[in-house]
């Protein structure tokens, strides 16, 4: 053994020590729902402040984060403004579907990170949190392009509407209201920026990463094309805990535990379940698609890529007394 | 010496050899100009592919990228497309500079990493190439508060105008065409994200950073709080050369080169400059403020902190040659 390799390992063990990396963090993905966001600028900066006193306290419980976030109001709220934008100044060219999520990327991630080294900086927690803008591919033919169901973007009239559709867009009709544009939720493939993730979370950095389910990109050879469709974001957080190979997936939703008969008389917390209880309670038809469901399926499709993992899914306010196993569900293999 | 660290060597030398660094990697930081983007997302796309060529022809020199650019164009459009949708859709809260700003680096920053991730691959390069999201702290005291320079937006009435002043914000008069707003351009002071720029640059990744000067922020204790201000890209540059303590500096511009008379009979260019010969030409007034003069004082200010750097000054189409001496200026202490 050399001197050489003596000063690599001293440096790397000092990096370690320094970067407070220590064997009991535990890794996590932690999936945010619209409630922990805002549906207006000035809300958003209300609400990612209470997020990230959540997110905090998870870091104070020894979790090593790395966060992923939805954006239906957010490139919602962008996507009108272009619209808007066109209509004013003509020689703009309107802004694809991709361009105005990884705006939004850009918008959410500001707000969160922003947010949570602040609440970290005032427990006298100093620790790098940033955002990388992330493309997910999807399958072309994924069955989810012939049948779109993700309404995005302001009600148009019947003439603007057929526009839509002569450029091959899909529209909805909200008898009374008016039209809007239903683009497709692919399954996610791979996740295009994940060497960059796992670089800043191995490193012991809090990651935000594929906000709104990723920019969903196909790839054309050695192109990538942005999507006319919306990556349900749960899907990309259960993807996103896989490859990083995670201990844990945290889902927050908007009810504190996953129910059985959730909305009925009979409601019943489930406060444990494991994959096949779980996928037995989806072929029930137990959970809503859109809401409960996609989580649910997240869940699964983590456990069967980490079998020693755990999912855990609560609401932001639950979050700190459900890893201590004292609220919402855990699932396990 | 026990098993574990001759594990350690192994794993950090296969790492090493896996990630293609080399002791001969020059660390760059290139700073794009607007002339490398586009003024829509349309013509942006199209000039994101030219300037990928550049920038891969920069890889394939053995240089190692961290890239910032400029913003102007993009920034301007957000804001006027938030501007028009807050007019249509009353119960949106305006969008501050700052959210606009990190929008903006979403979207270049997503054209720039798809673009030159794809011209890698067509040259059998596979390389992450992501974006951070960048906010850089500035001084609430800096002169150029009192004095801003940055006009910003679209033309606006004597009555919109007189709101804007109303709120606080500086507007200025363009005769015969309207009121646009004009902030300042304060100096950036410190990097806040330059931990997650680092590690992903020293894990030989293509980074791309700092976008649009980066967004610019006040601290107020813990809290970062969004300034209405815009950074200089050049400046921004020069800082993030010196925190990465990068072996050159690498500015993109209109012309292809510093020259001295500039834009006049006698114009000569100078295909080499020492530091104290740049500020020599500064203090003669040879460079104009806004276009060339940040430029050469985001040069000074590198090789004040960085010594043995280089600093190129060329254009997008230049800088092949430039790298090998035969076009551009040079710049060193």
């Amino acid at each position: 053994m050399n001197l050489s390799n003596c000063v690599c390992i001293l440096k790397s063990r000092r990096q370690k020590k320094g970067m407070g990396i220590r064997m009991s963090k535990k890794k996590v993905v932690v999936s945010l729902g619209h409630e922990a966001l805002g549906y207006t600028t000035e809300a958003q900066w209300d609400a990612v402040k209470v997020t990230a006193r959540a997110l905090a306290d998870l870091v104070e419980e020894d979790y090593q984060l790395t966060i992923t976030h939805s954006n239906g109001p957010q490139v919602s709220m962008i996507h009108k403004a272009m619209t808007e934008l066109r209509r004013v100044y003509i020689d703009y060219t309107p802004a694809p579907m991709c361009v105005c999520s990884a705006m939004s990327q850009g918008y959410v991630g500001y707000d969160i990170q922003n947010a949570l080294r602040c609440e970290l900086l005032s427990r006298g927690i100093s620790k790098t949190v940033s955002t990388i803008l992330t493309q997910v591919t999807v399958d072309p033919y994924d069955e989810a392009f012939y049948e779109p169901t993700k309404v995005i973007g302001r009600y148009m009239s019947k003439e603007d509407a057929e526009i839509e559709i002569k450029k091959g867009n899909y529209v909805e009709e909200d008898p009374g209201k008016g039209f809007r544009r239903v683009v497709a939720a692919p399954k996610p493939i791979d996740i295009v920026e994940i060497e960059a993730i796992r670089t800043l979370a191995d490193a012991g950095q809090i990651v935000i990463a594929c906000g709104g389910g990723g920019i969903p990109v196909i790839e054309q050879q050695h192109m990538l094309k942005g999507a006319s469709a919306v990556i349900e974001k749960d899907a990309i957080a259960g993807k996103l805990a896989s490859d990083l190979h995670c201990d844990e997936l945290i889902i927050l939703s908007g009810v504190d535990c996953v129910y059985r008969d959730f909305g009925t008389e009979n409601q019943t917390p489930l406060p444990e379940l494991t994959a096949a209880q779980a996928k037995e309670l989806i072929a029930q038809g137990q959970f809503e698609a859109g809401t409960m469901l996609p989580k649910i399926e997240a869940a699964v499709s983590y456990l069967e890529n980490v079998p020693d993992g755990r999912v855990r899914i609560t609401s932001l306010s639950h979050v700190k007394e459900a890893v201590k196993g004292r609220a919402g569900t855990l699932i396990t293999a």
